[in-house]
């Protein structure tokens, strides 16, 4: 049996990517403009002949709705689910909730990007019981809820669920589908990939566009890099996403 | 541990529903009006605060829709997914696709009533290859998929399913929910409250309205017939179920 494809799936556009706020794991909608990616992708993946055997999700929303619209419009919406909150967004601390723009503003621009791209320099904690915090949410129970996390912190999560849980399905020779956040994408690509701690910060993945890894018996991807199935439009969103906290 | 509650949904109006025709296993979307009544069902989870911990569908669309609808308006989209087709529908052989009123008129009231209530007679089995089979259909790959079922039919697969996969997370005190549709739930409903095989042929289940059973240790109703989460829509709604086949 060979390797399976492998397929990553950024959430459409969230309220939060609209207004340009600081998201992590507050649990908020896609837009219209982000339904429409989230079908678009669905498309993007019968044109592509690119047709998942499981679905991987975070446990929130924008990532959950993006992948049941892309799926239905796929006509692969009988597929089996797993979700799992090491495949959630980094958690932003304290920064969830501000504005991009008014936080590059106060702190300045080498802050802003610190905190945005550091690899191991989380924002400040958020305040347990505060309006964006995720303490007592029932969807975290058991589990020790982060009050900030940088990209590391996230390596460390979603690395070995990767090796242990979606390893396995690719293995078996299935089409798996990831559908999940900037950050967490970014830490599975910069372990497939060999990307340096350095490099990783310049790295950005668009929203809505499913992006194919072709991977060998060892894992390694024999397209470096990864296939987005939709390159203009990748590229396009990808600089979207460099931009951000601009105006 | 108690034993949990359970749940069951039939999926809300679907567009053979609409156009009053034989579904069976054929994979058609909601209407408008079902994505209303999906999105209601998650209105009346929260008020009645019934959460579900896990949900089980079947692999067809207008289930894994409502299910999707009522959870996410319930903000319970997180929870994990079970799908098995031996929660679809019952296969309606060749009657999938025809229009009930003029089935009605061809054949008679007392062969439609037949074929539509009686327990243990199926429909004509439906050709294979043909538009509304479902031979070569990827999501029932490796199972021996039926040409037709009656009631009896759905019991066999249905039963056995719920007392492997769905018992246990009801025994481990979870609220589980079941989005299916007309007789797979008749099925269940019919174990549950031991109704006998010429009683369950008078029982109808109202598209999207949550059924609530509380069961006892031996899982049997301590609310015998259930509690649907809105009795006046309930009721409604089951006698329109009573009177397909009108025009």
């Amino acid at each position: 049996m060979s390797i399976g494809t492998l397929v990553l799936l950024r959430h459409g556009e969230s309220e939060w990517n609209a207004s340009n706020q600081f998201t992590g794991w507050v649990d908020v909608h896609l837009t219209e403009k982000g339904v429409g990616e989230g079908k678009r992708a669905g498309e993007l993946l019968v044109e592509n002949d690119v047709l998942p055997d499981v679905v991987f999700t975070s446990v929130l929303r924008r990532a959950i709705s993006t992948a049941n619209l892309a799926l239905d419009v796929a006509e692969r919406h009988w597929i089996p689910v797993v979700r799992d909150w090491r495949l959630n967004e980094r958690h932003y601390g304290s920064l969830q909730g501000l504005n991009k723009a008014q936080t590059k503003d106060k702190y300045g621009d080498e802050q802003f990007m610190l905190w945005r791209r550091s690899y191991d320099t989380p924002p400040p904690p958020i305040e347990v019981g505060s309006e964006f915090a995720q303490d007592g949410d029932p969807r975290y129970a058991g589990i020790d809820v982060p009050t900030t996390e940088c990209l590391l912190d996230v390596v460390k999560r979603m690395i070995p669920y990767w090796e242990s849980t979606i390893v396995p399905e690719l293995r078996a020779g299935k089409t798996v589908l990831v559908a999940a956040h900037g950050n967490s994408l970014r830490a599975l690509v910069k372990h497939l990939d060999g990307i340096s701690d350095a490099d990783i910060a310049a790295l950005n993945i668009p929203t809505g566009i499913p992006l194919r890894y072709d991977l060998d018996d060892d894992l390694l991807p024999t397209n470096p890099g990864g296939t987005y199935l939709d390159p203009e439009a990748a590229a396009a969103g990808a600089a979207a996403v460099a931009n951000q906290g601009g105006k």
